[in-house]
């Protein structure tokens, strides 16, 4: 059997996490890691090929799902649709107000091109986003919650490091225990921002900088910690080294609904991640098998995890599936 | 907009179920029920006709989806073969073991009538499978457990009351909570079905049974209790039905694996269901409208949830998906 050829773009956390994942696979092979830097200076795990992003474009039929692993806020809405004139593409892009938009430009790219992007995989959106959907589709009628956490949000963290006189800072997002026990128990109840999540921060700050003022300036940011209780912990860069430097993460999807005579009926889904990246990059790794499998179908275009049966993302055949997991 | 015209045949609990979850909806409408007892003796709630099974043949064109709501021990193994001749159709056939053999005679006879035969759909069957087969196809490496309950077994509260001197019995399967613990906590265990599920039963007996007599036969009953621990209770008819007539059901399926450098990732699914033949009823009817789509498009045979990408179960468009669940 031919083997899937899957290239990286971007060797970050995201990246090192496809690369460590996708060598547990028979059906698959990595074969070239892209990047923007200069090649001779990055040192990667494996016995690859290192290419500058510049000659994607002599690689197109070497290789058969490109995995895009960079950021969503500045890299991903410029490479994606230029990749995607060259290869598949699978990619996370989780800036969920924009994915309209952006789903619009890599369809464009990928149909011109006769080829199949899969944007926004990984967990959210990605594996919640399959949960919602499912949820909503069976009973229309309920309300479908999302809680994240506990778990580092690298955005948080990054607004308190531009705070001056900060150094370094870690945000953890925690779901409030009490509100999703509510929706469990089918309350149904209407929650606010402040009463789904805290915000709990680990800062550490420069010398002789004024505490206080710190604390002040988190709490009251707009969009980022204004809306929520947020508690702040000054510790050392050591203390933020050895106890906060862990990508751990999850959180839940809860669908409460009402069938018949007031019925109450609950679906929960969770993820309790050691590591974040490596859960995104095996979301990531099965989605490229499903969106070569489209390619081939001649199924073009932009897709989302919602448009790929399950079995698609499988290595196990119809026949094994049925007879083992269904 | 032209409503997805539905029956049902069998109006048992799941029958009901399909006909009192139906009416939420605005895109589909129930257009009759199919029954093998005398029609003028069944009384439903809706005001549509009462149509003797013989004169199916009768209804091909007036029905785009059959809901075939019987049992999976004896009626749809007959039925549903018989019935993907004239029409697409939807089942929850659950005997996992005859899967296999099921799949290919409903496929034999959807493919010769071009029709679409949506097969074993529910929840396990069904929204447990398409937990199971995602999981496996993002983790191979790890390990996948179900559980089930705390709910009630009918095979096993029947098998209960076939021993003499037994009036009426229910059996609730319970799910053991340090096992499940165990898999939450990444430790990969082996399960023997003793650790995994607990069996509690509720009898009623005749007058003057030998109540000892009937501990015994239940605690040694090969395949129904004998591998696990089982507890008796005798309680009296009336209690029986005051306290043990609910349909509550549910369960969990936990997927277990490591990446990278021994990182825990856990996946969990869960279902609490006050009524189980409603939440059934509700995966059938989405699935209902999923078939009815595939059979537009053309796509022939027998289907499993694993072939059918989540967007077609939901009304919504693939823009408003994109736009609030992805």
């Amino acid at each position: 059997m031919d083997k899937i050829k899957i290239a990286i773009c971007g060797y970050g956390n995201l990246g090192k996490g496809i690369e460590s994942e996708i060598k547990k696979l028979k059906d698959m092979e990595l074969v070239g890691v892209f990047t923007r830097r200069n090649p001779n200076t990055l040192s990667i795990k494996s016995n690859v090929p290192v290419i500058s992003v510049k000659d994607m474009n002599k690689w197109t039929d070497k290789v058969d799902v490109m995995i895009m692993c960079g950021g969503s806020a500045t890299d991903l809405p410029t490479q994606v649709p230029e990749a995607a004139k060259l290869f598949n593409t699978v990619d996370s892009f989780d800036t969920h107000a924009k994915i309209p938009e952006y789903f619009e430009e890599v369809n464009n790219s990928a149909l011109r091109a006769n080829k199949t992007s899969l944007i926004s995989g990984g967990w959210d959106p990605g594996m919640f986003s399959v949960m919602r959907t499912y949820a909503d589709a069976i009973m229309p009628q309920g309300n479908t919650y999302t809680f994240w956490g506990k778990g580092v949000s690298q955005g948080h963290s990054e607004a308190i490091r531009a705070i001056e006189g900060v150094k370094n800072a870690i945000q953890y997002t925690i779901p409030i225990e009490s509100a999703m026990n509510k929706v469990r128990n089918g309350e149904n109840p209407n929650l606010t921002v402040r009463e789904k999540h805290l915000r709990e921060c680990f800062v550490v700050v420069e010398e002789n900088a004024n505490k206080e003022e710190i604390v002040e300036k988190i709490k009251t940011m707009p969009n980022y910690f204004s809306d929520y209780n947020t508690e702040v912990h000054f510790i050392s860069e050591e203390e933020l080294k050895k106890n906060h430097s862990k990508m751990f993460h999850g959180g839940f999807v809860i669908h409460s609904a009402k069938t018949g005579d007031n019925n109450n009926q609950i679906m929960e889904y969770s993820l309790k991640l050691d590591s974040n990246p490596e859960f995104t990059a095996s979301v990531l790794i099965a989605l490229a098998r499903a969106t070569y499998r489209m390619y081939k179908k001649g199924e073009f275009g932009a897709k989302t995890i919602l448009d790929i049966p399950p079995a698609l993302l499988s290595n196990k055949s119809g026949e094994e599936l049925r007879k083992k997991l269904l």
